[in-house]
Parts: C-alpha cells; structure tokens; sequence
C-alpha cells in the first residue's frame, strides 16, 4: 500500500513534522512519500493563499497520481480537495476531514484549536464545505504573533493547552482537534494535560488514508463527484492540462 | 491490537458474516475477537429491540472490556453506543458510525441502502444521534419478505443493487453505504455494478477500530462523554452493576 | 379516564412528588395510578441509566397497558418514550416532551433549568431527539453536590431561582421548564420569583395525558411509529416478549 | 375555567363548527364562549387577510380578556397571536400551533393536510413562525374549487382522505394534521380511514387551552413576550390603544 | 423611474430622515416621493403595532401603486412585506430586507445594531421570516431611555459606535446593518469610526428599489407570492377592499 | 462611477454576451469595462476549474483593482469571491451571488436553472458558501449535450422554459435565476413565458456593483474578511505577490 502526503505549503520543515507524526502511527507494510508544493506560501492561512495551494495540490497528483493508492492533501483547510476527489480516481483524503471525522468518534462535539487569530475564518469555511457544523464546538485560536512557523508548536505550548481547556470548558467540547500542519506530532506530546481526547490530523490522515486505500472505492461515474468530460484548457501543467482533457 | 467485535443481535450466524468481512481488511498483527447476544432478537430492526440490545453491549462492556484496545458495537443504530462511550475508557466504535464517518471521505452525501422496510425509523434515529443528516442523502430500503436473516444478502442483491441505482439517480447520492449487519459482506462484490462508490460496514469498522486503538485516546474526565459519577443500581448484571459503582 | 404514571427510577419518594404534581392539576373524572420500576437506579441521569430504565418503561407497560386510556413516561429525558410508542396502542406521553410542548405555548423559546451537571449531556440528546433545538434557549444546570435526592428540591430552591434568572439574562428565555422528576411540584411554588413563566413537568404531563386520551388517537399502522411485525426474543421478561411477539 | 375562542373569520358557520367540535372534546367544568370577526374576509387564507384578521384579534381580546382564564385564536395560521401574546397577560393559543403541538405527541412528523391550493403560502409561514419545521413533513392542499366554504368539508371529504393518504406514502408522516377553521369537526368522523393518528385542531385547542388555564402561567416581564412599554396611537379601536397605551 | 417610499411609522420627522438618506445615493432620473402612515404609533417597534404598520403599507399601496414602478416599505422589520409582495404587481423592498441583503455583498455575517431594547423580538421575527438566520451574527440593542424618536440618532450616536464595536468583537461580524428608521442617514456619518462597512438601510433601500424597477420582474401568477384569487370583504379601505376583490 | 467586469472564463465571446446584458441596464453616469481571462478553460463548470478561474480573479484584481469603484466576478459559482474579497479593498460581487440576493426581493425561494448536469456540484457548492440553502428551491439543470457555448442559450431556450416551469411546478420556487455568463441576456427574453419572476445575473450583477460602489463600504479592518498580514511568496504573478507582500 503505497500513500502520497502532499504538503501544499512551501515549508519543506513543516513536510518533515507531517510525515514523523504520520510515521509514528504507519501500519506495518504502508509506504509513505511526501512532497512538498514549489509554488505558493511556507503556510497557507488565508482563502487566497488556499486557491494557490489547491491548485499545487491539483498539479502534483496530476504528475504523481498513478504510482498510489491514496493520497493526503496535509494542510488543514485541504486546500483543492473537493476538486481532486473529481478529478483523479485514487482516494484523497484531507488533514482537516480526517482530524475532524475521527474526532466524531470520540464524541459528539470537537473543538478546533490552533496557533493563530489569521486562521480563523478558511477554517470555518473548511468545517461548512464539509458540512460538520453540528459536529464542531467552535474554533479557538491562540492571539498574538509566534517566531518561526517550523517551531511555533514548541513556542505556544502551553498556550495551546490553555486554549483547549478554555474550550473544554466554555463550549460543549467533547474532543480537541489540533488543527494546523504547524501542529502536527503536539497531540501525543500534550495528551495528558487535557481532560478530553485531543486529536493530531496527520496521525488520523495516514489511518484514514490507509483505511480508503484497505477498502479500495472504486472512481465515482456518477454523484457529484464524477470525473467532469474532457476540456481544452490554456496556461495550466502540462500534466494537469493533459488529465483535464483525458489525455 | 486486540479488537473486541460485539454483535448484539442474537444470531452467531450474522457474527460470522460479520467477522469474515472485517478478517478481510485486517491490518496485519491485529487480533480480532467477536461475542454474540444472549437475549434479545436475532436481528435488531426497532427501537424497542435497540434498548434490549444495547444493554446487552453494556453488559458484555462490563465483562469483557480490560482485555481490548478498543470495541466495536456490530449492529446499523449502534446500540448502546452512547452509554459505551460514557461508561468504559477504551474506544468504541459503532458499526453505522465507523459506516457513515468512512463514506464521508468518499463523498458529500451517502445514501444508507437496506433489506427490509421495518429498519427505516430506527436507522433515521441513528442518523440523527449522529448529526449527520446533512450528509445524508436519504434511506432507502427494500419492499417484500425475505427467507432468513443470514441469507438476505444474497436472496436481496439484486433488489439492493437496484435500489442503490434508484438512490444514486434520485438523491444526492455520492456513495452507498449497505446497512445492517445482514449485509456484511456484501459491497465488495457489487462493488463494480454500482456507479459510485460503495461501503461495507463490518470493514470500515474495523478499520475505524484499529484507528482508535492506534491513536490511544485518553478517556474522558470532562465533555458530554465523560464518565458518569458512582452510583448504586437494582437488578443488573454484577458486573454492569460494578462498572456502575466504580466498584 | 385512566392514566398510568410510570415512574422508571426506582424511588418511590420521586413517585410520590410526581403524583403530588399531576393530582394539584387533575381533571374531574380522570383516575390516576402511579408505578415506581423494580430495576435501575434511584433516579436516572446518564444514557447508560436511560437504557435500563427505557427497557423497565416497557415491561412496565406491557404488563398493564391494557387498563389504560394513556400512560406517562415520568423521567424528563423520556427512557423508553419511541419504544413505548412504537409497541403499544396507548397513547404514551414523556414528562420532558410534555414540559417543553407546554412551554411552546407560552413563547418563542425555553430554557431547561436541573438541578445537577450530571444530567446535560441526557437532557441535550432528549431535545435533540425530539428535534425541539429550535425552541430551546440552553439547559441550565445547579453546581455542587446534594444530600438527599427526594429533597433536592428543596436543598437547591435558592440555586435554581437564581439560575433561572441567569437563564433569562443570558439565553433568549421566554419560558423556564424545572426539569428532572425530582423537581415535580417547585414551579408552583417559586412562579412570582421568576419574570416569566415556568412549567411544572408533572403537571403538564398529567394535563397532556389526559387530552391525549380525551383525543383517541388510533394507534399507528403506517408512518415511523407503526406497530412492528411479530418477531421471537430470549431473555425477555414473558409480557415484553408476548408483546413484541403479537402473542 | 372560562376560555374564549376567537374566530378571526367573518363566518359564524365557522364559528358554529368551530364550537361543536371544542364542545366534543370539552372537560366538565369548563365554559366556553365564542366570538366572530366582524371585519375581514369570510374566511382567511393569504398573508393579507392574516393582517387583517390579526388586528381583529386584538381588538376582540383588548374588549374582552378580562373576563377569561385563556384565549383561542380559532383559525390556523394563527394570525395576531405573537401580537396577543405579548399584549395580553392570559394565555392565548392558536388553532394550528396547538393542532401541531398535540401532534408532536403522536409521532415525529405531522403533515398539513387542507381544502385549498391557496392556503399553501400562509400555513407555510405559520409553521416557520412557530419553528416547527424539522417536525412538519409537509404541507398537503386539495386541488379544484368549492362550493360553499362552510360545507368545504362535506364536499372535500373524500378527497381529503386520498390526500392524506398520498402524504402518509409519500411523506414521512406519522400524524395527519387536518388543518383550517372550515375541517373542525372532520377529524374524529374519519379517524378510522386513515391508518396513523388524525388531529383535530379545533379539540386540541380547547384541550390545550384548558392546560394553559389550569397551570396558570404568569404574564411574561422578560423574555421576548414581556408586555412592551406604553405608546401613545392614533386610529385605532378605543380599547386597542387603551391596551397599547396601559390605560 | 418612480419610487413611492411609505413610511409606515406616523411620525414624518421619521419620514424626513429617511427620504434625506435616500436622496444621498438617489440615481440620476429617479423620482422619488415619500408618504407617512395616517394611523398607527410615531415608530414601529413591537409584533403589535407591526399588524397596524402593516394594514396601513396595504392601504397606502391599494391607493397609489399605479403610479409608481416600486416600493419601499420604510420600516425595519418590514411590516405588510409579505402581504404587499403577493397583492400587487410592482417590485416592494424592506427597509430591513435591503440593509440586510445588501449588507450579505459585503461580508458573510452581518449584525443588526439598534437603539432600543423594545425592537430585538420584533426584528428577530423579521431576521427568521427572511430566513438570514444563517447570515446575522446577532441583534445588538442598546440600552436605556431616549428624549425623542426624532432625534435618538444623535443621542445615541456614541453608545451605537461602542455596541457595533462590541458586536464586532463578540460575534462573527463582517458587517454592521444600523437598524430602524430612527437611524437612517447614521451610517455615512459614523462610517470611519468602525473597523468593518456599515450599511444604512434607508440608501440600501433605494438602491435595490431602482434595481428591481430597472429589472422589471413581471408579477407572479405561481409561486407562494402569486396574486391571491378574488374575495369579498368587510370594513377595509374601498381602495383595499376593491384590490382584494379584483375590482 | 467605475466598475470592471471581470470574466474568469477564457471565451471572450461570453465577455460580450456579460456585457451586453449588463448595459442593458447600466445607470446614466456608470463606466463599464470588461477583462477575459487568460489562462483556463472557456467556460468554468468544475471545482477544477473553478480553482484556475479563481486564481486568474485574482491577477487580474491586482494588476487592475486600483482604477475601479467595484468589481464584479462574472462567472456564476463565483470563482475567487471570497480570496478577492479579503484581499482587495474596493467592493466585489458575484455574479451568482448578485442574482440569488436579487431574486431573495421577488420572492421567499428561487430555483437555479442552467444549461448542463455538469454544472450541477459546483453550483451547489457556491449555494452553500454563500448560505443560501433556505431560499434555494432546487438546481434545474437542462439534459444532452450542446453545439457552442457562445450559442448555448438559443440552442437550449426551450429546453431552459420547460425546466423553468418544472422548477415552478415541482419545488416550491417563487423566482427563476438563470445560471452561468453563457446564459447572460436571456431573461429579459423569456420573460413573459414564465409565470414567476426571472432574473438575469448579469444584469442584477451591474446594479449591484453600482450599489455598492454608491455605498462606499471601507475595507474590513476587523470580522472574516479583513485583510490577510503580510506574506512573502514563490511562483505568484507580480502584482498578486505584491498585494499578498503589502508591497
């Protein structure tokens, strides 16, 4: 079983704390690549920098696609994840889904909580496409500015601990879910100071990915997920422009 | 990995159907275990039979829940989910849940298919619990008698198959998901007549167990799911009764 | 007239101040019996208690229905209420759906005020099962321990008046419901303390009951609440299996 | 126990059948009085005629409530009872929302079955008013014209049947809601034709007019239905303003 | 182009206000004239007198709509919207229907900003009949006394900047709709003192009612605002009474 | 007044078809100038393609935002939308959010009516981020393949009626808004073969824009869409990285 991690920030350390939290939960005879976006932002946290990730994340599977089983779009948001479910038949599975889906089955209710205030509101648009508003207690995220975005998980620590305790007891948390690249592999670190189950997205994106990859969908034909009729498109990669088009 | 599979119907016919689907994606090194209802019904269709059987998860729970990493509850409505949840520190994972939180990934919207038209109120309910009828794309269940239990899958592929297309057509419907135990078993092999993909419960149960169980979730001290205060009880099994009083 | 109020916590205390209740708002004519369950616990409050005193619901009513013009499920989180509902001819109303309908009637939106943390996580899934989110501004819940629950009521009066007018600061509050079978009889007698109406459940449910009955109502033999098909149980106490076995 | 029902209508064959029906359902001890708009339309059936109809029930009740325990606003869609409400400090229930209400205890979903296309728009609004959409499977017209609105329910009889019939197949419908002033009466005399329980609106107002009499709330000084402050008007019925102006 | 701008409040210094604010972002060639409700309150703010607001938006409209190519009904909370759409054939927006559609092309969540706690239920009302619940971050009244209607813009000028601050902060607030007629011509004055856009309803209103007399909508004969069927009546305005009858 | 039309389509002939129906109704005083993109694909119908379209939005806003009043994204499904409305300062409306707000004044549901069943999950897409599901009646999208989709809007204009009329007789739609720029110009047309209103995006889309530029909203300092901090990027167009950069 072979699964692509694509990171669609430009941050080649934030790929290396993705894959090390995935690997601590690989199962036995899983193969793990990465690949980290060469156009775009070190993180992505706006809905324009989203739209420049999405489409990396569209032009790498258009490159890669066919040497997988499955793949991961590893940036909370899943920036172009909608479109490659349509686009390519192998399943793909996005950080913030499986941080989010997993989390449903430790409870009615999960938080959201990350590293900044700029986060916010692709967050929230990411939870509404996937329809988990009744399903998510709110998003909490920590104020003020952070170093370096490879370490901002070790710099705020402690306030992130404060965070999900504020969200454990203001809203009707039942699961925290660490939500940003930047944060993966903090979950296990930090999991007995909180009194809830806390979730880390690149751990629950490798199962889920393994999990899509054990039960082998087939490409859907039909639902809103079918692969759109062939197009002639102008300016795009060539091997995106050729998958477009059918070619 | 030890996994413990409850099957909360009565019949030892439908736990067998129900393993031989989970043995079929099992992720190498993990021990599958199964137990089967002493009283209630042999198939669980209504909400009267959901509370006999759901004790009876709770009751197995109490017995047998040190030895497991985390524990399936093996019939579509997830009886006794909830309670196990809130009662016992080991994950566990309902068998519609692990069903309808896997076709997630696959898709926006599921449509639940099934053999008998006396399971639709119940099913709804567990829908409902589970706050996902936004993704939800309606129940579709199959008309007339069947034979016996532990062959309607096959006595009724030809009805499920055409009901999925009539849900795939009608509805929103980007996967199927094949619903009740009886069914286990089954989406594999009509995998390839359907247009969309399809979902096989018992497997993405135990796929979604063998997640759990990997990620380790602490138990709950704060949240909906916390577990409850001691209290003393009349009339339940010792070792319910036990649980109960953190005896 | 006859009404059976069913008490499925196993205190008769509680059964007493049910009674007291519903007798202060008792039409002429209408015969009221009350019974207290054999099995469970004193007083419910989780889902695991919830599944235990559901299934003492129905063994209650199997045995007696037939003496009935309607019954009452006297627990607020209604155990057993859809079971009931589906499997007997009578109409069977919940102290919780009672309470919450009656508010409907006296504004926009209630607030649920109890007297323990212990009983949200119940009180939240019992709206949401009887899909009243909509008109329900929060569930307000006493902190700290109690002494003696049959006197709760009074241990907590002053916490409760005062979390009620937290409930009408805070949430958009027309209306209070005292939930919780142990409060039955305290809205009378704290009603001028508050700025807006509060429902005594008891009463409302006795009131309910009777208009119900006054209503005939036929059972039901289509829609969600049919009357399902005949089905062998083990285990069973012989009324519950006779019953679900048409016998 | 004195309650008086408000036709907004101009019709007193309403009115007539309105009372019959109540008296049919009425508990002893309990005085009914009847009153009839003596502006507006025959019978109301768009938003239009509700405004007028509403300001009919205002100027009936600032004449009269003093000397009641409750109030009925007799047509369903309920014009001027938020208004009522919140200017009055008896309890005031609506034909429809205690029709809808009662039905909520006889199953999770209700559907509006009527005699006219034209009453669509308005019953539709009544029900979001009253946010009882996730419990309402559907609003059922009859198709073609009538003859006289006051024999409307001789005349339709048959075709009501085969409606709420159609809305039992078709929706997911567990009670039949016969809906406007012109069906009192018809439920009970077609009850056993319909295979799930049949709600007369004009006996499940007076019934739960009765309860809302019997439990005595009192007039609301917070909450969204506190009585507004005094205003000076100018135009309206001399015991109107004098309400409006707390003379 | 000729827009008839109704005040449905009595008091023309509210009038005056509103027309002035208009004015400001009048297109060049539109005529726009305004007229005052003869009957009813100075200003409009409970479920009450919004009946009489609204009976008075359908006489005004039956006398002079000819004349005109839209409508605006100048009161926030839109009293006689409904009535208006369905009985006329030219284009008729709310004062709180523009400002809040409008306010939707700037943000994805507005809140309603007002001067009074007396208008939340009513504007509540109207924010649910629109159905913008899923677009208003909430209602923010402020509270206290005022001197007089006509001038509690400026009265309130300061306490409005702190409440839209805090509502900003508080809630999920894109944008600010300053609500009421009272406020029209507030929103230029304040504009650089918010950190995010204001909108002033009055020149939102204008705005959309040369849009909708610019589109040209035909009159509806489906749909739920289809023309309702000719009826007799009793005590309304001729002008009203003949457009009710079609003649 | 200076608006720029920007179509995220590469068909410049659906460029003329956008601007013609957008003077049509142009107000006395109002530049109009339009852009095509120049990467993509010649008419946007996938989340794919929606992705590139969205991008290309953006290049064109940054090279070109600084000579306009407003802007318009002249693609229904709204490529770009939100990223441009963080990112820019002058307004920005869509066109499929300019016609579904427009249709809201005509009517409480509109129904979406387009050309091609491939349009159909992206526009459902953009339906739900712009939280308009409630007053959506359904997406109507016409069968079969076409011959140009500069001409597609006479090919299919009787196909297009039909489905109209089956959009008003089947859901409950009150108003018609025909989807997609190549649709541009037909509204007007077919307006009077239709029984409820229709709207024309590209029409309501100028107004709009016109609207706002009249308002002068500030850009958003505060709330989801005030603008993103400083980022440096690779791989963007100039101008885009220097607007993301602040520079």
């Amino acid at each position: 079983m072979r699964i692509l991690m694509i990171n669609p920030n430009t941050s080649s350390a934030l790929t290396d704390r993705l894959e090390a939290a995935a690997r601590s939960v690989l199962s036995p005879g899983t193969v793990l690549e990465t690949v980290t976006a060469a156009t775009g932002v070190p993180y992505i946290s706006t809905r324009t920098e989203a739209l420049v990730g999405g489409l990396q994340t569209l032009e790498i599977l258009a490159e890669r696609h066919q040497d997988y089983d499955a793949a991961i779009v590893a940036a909370f948001g899943d920036p172009g994840l909608g479109a490659a479910r349509e686009l390519f038949d192998i399943p793909v599975v996005g950080l913030a889904e499986a941080g989010m889906l997993t989390a449903c089955m430790m409870g009615g209710k999960f938080a959201i909580v990350t590293f900044a205030q700029a986060l916010g509101p692709w967050y929230q648009e990411c939870v509404e496409w996937h329809r988990m508003q009744d399903r998510c207690a709110g998003i909490f995220m920590a104020e003020g500015a952070f170093s370096a975005i490879e370490d901002v998980q070790d710099e705020k620590e402690a306030a992130l601990i404060e965070l999900s305790n504020r969200a454990i007891k203001e809203g009707q948390t039942d699961v925290i879910v660490l939500a940003g690249a930047p944060l993966a592999g903090l979950a296990p670190r930090i999991r007995d100071r909180l009194a809830v189950p806390v979730v880390d997205c690149a751990q629950a994106a490798i199962r889920q990915a393994e999990t899509l990859a054990a039960l082998r969908p087939r490409g859907a034909e039909s639902g809103s997920f079918r692969r759109p009729a062939a197009k002639p498109s102008i300016g795009l990669s060539p091997a995106l422009e050729a998958r477009i088009a059918w070619k």
